[in-house]
């Protein structure tokens, strides 16, 4: 393996070599003043990233430990809930809220479309539901749902909790955790934001925490209970469990390099590589698995053409250095998947098409070649 | 701060340069040869520090999530359990178990006094418990508890699962998960192991397993659900969340150190600088909070002399380089806790004696200059 492999798939990406020395840093005390100082300060970073006023929380966990937190302390046995679910992560709210003994009712569209807030608002009037649960950016499919719209009707319509799924967009595309009505928006440290895998994170709005002190039973889940957190994140010298004290050095330097490029410029990149990359599979005639109006700047799925062996391609494309990811469930083996997110600039997005179009060619996919690259170029310079 | 601070705390202990520089290594794919091959290292090198043929789990968490797991794929709601209880993380077991509704039977003991078989034995006989929890070394008072010999008892005299806290034992005590009838055994990665903070590890015996597939109700706890961890640990190509790639790097390296060194070996080290730190508390007549043949190999809490403030002791502990920690809970301000741990060795303890001498003397307590010195270093020569 070559350290300077790119790493283009939809999670880990690349983390930024400030990011790898910032996590390598000798462990101090989680006590120290200066750890303290670091994790507060990660802690309001993270608020600006949510855009948001409440509570933010950092764990030491993945994701998926990130969402079991939202949907556990929320639901209390026999409470009914509502999944959305567009893909394969869509079903993770699913299985956890049946882990926790809610009774789930399942909105679930075919992959590659996204959830439609008038099906939402169908659904709502089926039942008195403790909370909705949606994924921003659908990694299993790359499809982006419309997360502002489906809280407006889940406000509109319901007494409900919203909860979302941001791994695959947070620090990538907007998330207004404020303005889009999210009670608990749930992320992790190893896609748009360009840390390590190992860290849970949520904003966690007041009237969750009111709820907290009016649950009939204690959340069933000691490690991820909301109230062993707070007094910690609300003073980080206070203790609950060890905090991964070189992991959020890691975080803290990725997200001042992240609001230090600035919200909006950050997503206009991502979203300028993600049209560029887009352009470039239309101009090799690969089929994208998101409908094109709901596709995520953040990553893309694509069906391979005819004939072309899922475990050639993306060993051929990493040995260009270039590593892609394959496609899950149904679609495993029928496509690839390609993560432009966190670091992801210009100069990669056209190497990975590059890679792309010489590896199919070699493969003997017929191809104009240089038309993927020529589409990019061409509309990263209109944009 | 200076990075040259020796880190004397029961957990995080200093880690070791070259585990910081693997750790900092460029992040890869958690697909990728390269990283499911030192998961998979890092997964046997674990079984032989535990000393067991059972499976090992290494997931994102601090220690406590290890603590959950073990308690919650075991337990159902209604289920009884006995936990044995010598300090504040011995309670933590109780809290968990609440969580989980289990009904608790707690044998508690005085803080600096162990948990005694015979005791167990006695309480094993009220009730049909489902399992019973003891902490290996109490970080909050330094006592170990006898893990070998409550086995036996627990075996003999119930069939109880036998779930042990070795957090702040395993890497640095002997810890036999198959010869000590250990049925879960949960770790953490930052204390005798010395890696950063942030990975939960444990021992998972056949009977649980066994058991996992008879439960009447679900786990109540996704993230932590053994079965949806044992095919990623039985065949690491295969995928439930994104591990924790840069930390699984770090502890696959402070694990080769480990096994380098050679477990009686590292033991040996960490019994031969206990006893240095011991001999030189009693020459500087510091009263240990342990009782002396339960002194713990890995850490040790002392109790201040009078009129020793405790924020001013440590202040200037740590303006002579070496970190100390407060003790905790009903002991807050009376004491202190060293961890010797890890990667000290000998020259580390010998600067803490040095430092907690010169601090202690001009905070104005009487002792005889290098007293505590010459005892520890002849009890080195002594061992």
């Amino acid at each position: 393996m070559s350290e300077r492999e790119l790493l283009m798939i939809p999670g880990p990406t690349n983390v930024d070599p400030a990011v790898l020395r910032a996590l390598s840093k000798p462990t101090q005390s989680h006590t120290s003043s200066e750890f303290v100082r670091i994790f507060k300060e990660s802690l309001n970073d993270l608020k600006k990233l949510f855009m948001t006023q409440d509570e933010a929380f950092v764990i030491a966990g993945s994701g998926t430990l990130a969402l079991e937190m939202a949907v556990a302390n929320v639901v209390e046995p026999g409470d009914r809930i509502l999944n959305l679910v567009a893909g394969f992560f869509g079903q993770h709210f699913v299985e956890i809220a049946k882990a926790h003994g809610a009774v789930t009712q399942v909105l679930e569209v075919p992959w590659g479309e996204p959830i439609k807030p008038e099906a939402v608002k169908d659904f709502l009037h089926k039942g008195n539901f403790k909370a909705v649960t949606v994924t921003h950016v659908e990694t299993s499919t790359g499809i982006a749902n419309p997360i502002r719209e489906i809280g407006e009707t889940v406000k509109e319509q319901s007494d409900a909790f919203y909860i979302v799924d941001a791994v695959c967009s947070l620090g990538g595309m907007e998330v207004r955790v404020d303005d889009w009505n999210i009670d608990i928006c749930a992320a992790g440290s190893q896609k748009c934001i360009g840390a390590p895998p190992g860290l849970a994170m949520l904003s966690v709005g007041n009237d969750v925490l009111k709820l907290l002190d009016s649950r009939r039973s204690p959340v069933c889940f000691w490690y991820g209970d909301l109230n062993n957190w707070l007094p910690v994140v609300r003073d980080t010298s206070q203790y609950f469990a060890t905090p991964p004290v070189n992991m959020i050095y890691a975080l803290h330097q990725a997200l001042k390099i992240l609001l230090n490029e600035g919200l909006e410029q950050r997503f206009r990149r991502h979203h300028v590589i993600a049209e560029a990359f887009r352009a470039a599979m239309d101009a090799l005639n690969l089929r994208l698995v998101a409908k094109r109006e709901s596709a995520a700047d953040t990553m893309t799925a694509a069906y391979y053409p005819d004939n072309i062996d899922d475990a050639t391609f993306r060993s051929e494309m990493r040995r260009r250095g270039i590593v892609v990811a394959s496609t899950l469930g149904p679609l495993k083996g029928k496509g690839f998947r390609v993560g432009h997110m966190g670091n992801v600039n210009q100069n990669d997005i056209l190497a990975t098409i590059g890679a792309i179009e010489a590896t199919l060619k070699n493969m003997g996919y017929n191809l104009n070649e240089g038309a993927g690259l020529a589409a990019a170029e061409e509309k990263i310079l209109s944009l």
